[in-house]
């Protein structure tokens, strides 16, 4: 990716940004709803990338994994900005994605490319392609 | 788990030497049909969880997570195995089971049942039990 | 939601109307090919959902829930549409999706977050928010 | 099934018997390691299926169905467990065991045949058959 | 596989043999139960590897290869029986099956393993191997 | 069809020619990264369709109904590209996509809709509608 990329990803508001305002506003409806069940769930799967005996780097890897190898989207590009969030590198999370790509198969192939993009899009958004 | 509990898991051949024993006599069988690209995929598998930007032991716990989020006992017993011989401890070992858990829902659970068993076997059979 | 927001939804064609109209125009082209086992399945597809030991409004749940766990966002729209045609509450609705979510895990959410959308449109377009 | 069989599948300890003894050792087992996340997602799964807006005998059909279509045959055993306590009869099971092999298609027949077969060994073991 | 293999997998029931016995018995006893979903459902299931457009060899090619990328044993094991009779050969099927590999990734691999031995037990309780 | 839908689908980039396109610029960006294990996976895959014991128009078929029963709409839309350039007709692809419908149920439905739509495409730009 040249230059002139990297300043076309930075510059407007980009699918990356669309999915977190998409997920922050469907997060609030939802804790509207005030179903007890479904409140506890996301107080559970919150709770489950906190350190513990492994660390949240760890956890935010495997989350990554899972996510691929189950072909979910929105899921991948959650814990994509996570690990991000979390200091792993490109190489890490392509060795993570390459671990889900033969556990999946070429059924994984679409989110490969999907991650691969997206990993572009958060780095260019925090400045750092 | 008492005592005797314990002697009785070391004492005879258990699934985990069973599922070993047949993993092995059919790996055999198949790279005696020696079909080129079931070859490839084979040595790509064992390749994808050799030390690179991530190490082998994170790389088996990602193998172990998405193993268990796709319900396959086999694959989830043959990732037991390299992670404890790569020395994850039990604690770790739940963690991720736990991330599993949370992102596969409750249709995950027999898949943990089996895995909390197969660790006290594999440990049983290290003599660690 | 407050009322301007709920204008807002009933005011102009959404994904919900997108999809019904989408729907019909594939289902009409899929008729036109004419092929004999499609045609019987799509018929056995609508009798499933008849009343018979069941009810219809017990067999579109079971509906809404299959296709939430198996994450299909088309089917769990349809499913919506019918549910509330059939007259379950909100309160119903989201008891039944919360199964989804506990059976399904976290990989279920982007799915929960749609159906709840879904749900608000539904609604607003029959005038019901 | 005529008089004979009957008979038979209930004089001996059977397969839902042994699912049953084999789960409740295992839950055991699982408690016993006292991890956080996952005690608290088994109470979470537990609660799904309490009266709500929907009652218990529609919310374990809605188990029912969502673990036939994610074929986990241990799940279907649990939930028959369950809806045969709650009273349903075996044309209502069967209806819905319907939508589940429709929603899910032939991959779900051996899921079916076992749940089936689960349903007579149940009523057998109640001396319902 | 040595001569003394062969003849050891062509003496006595075998898991192939017991895997007819008991899908026949349990279609018995499905049909008893006479819901006419489920009976429609089953002869749509045999209609859809009648030869058509396609011909039967190549349906039931992609009967087995849908069977082993959604990971079923008894699919999987069906699926070969019918193509053995429709007179496949063995490089015919492990290239087949070596699509399923690639597309469904090491998930496949038990699956893999056990079709290899089951073409192996079919050949030999045809006089073949 | 009629004659001016078929103009209509023929005149501006389709949904076809915007997939071509999105997937050759993510290919070319993954082969950027320069990871071995997911450059020689991309090379199994690609090697999995070549001719060999079956013809590439067979393998292609079988890409196909993997992919439908999967659930990929991307991986669907590339395999029908392969197949109808193979030389396969619209019959024998309705006959393939009706076993994926039947082997993975109503859940195949909107990717059957759109695989339908697709063939309708892919043929408008080869000037074949």
């Amino acid at each position: 990716m040249d230059h002139d990329d990297a300043g076309a990803l930075a510059s407007a508001p980009n699918r990356i940004e669309l999915f977190r305002e998409r997920r922050a506003r469907h997060n609030e409806r939802i804790f509207e709803i005030d179903h007890r069940g479904i409140k506890r769930f996301f107080r559970l799967d919150s709770a489950a990338y906190e350190p513990g005996a492994l660390d949240a780097r760890t956890k935010e890897l495997l989350g990554l994994v899972a996510s691929a190898v189950l072909r979910c989207d929105d899921c991948v590009d959650y814990h994509l900005d996570q690990c991000i969030e979390a200091g792993l590198s490109d190489d890490e999370l392509y060795d993570a994605l390459n671990v889900a790509l033969i556990v999946g198969g070429s059924i994984v192939i679409p989110h490969l490319r999907h991650a691969v993009e997206s990993i572009d899009l958060i780095r260019a958004g925090r400045g750092e392609r």
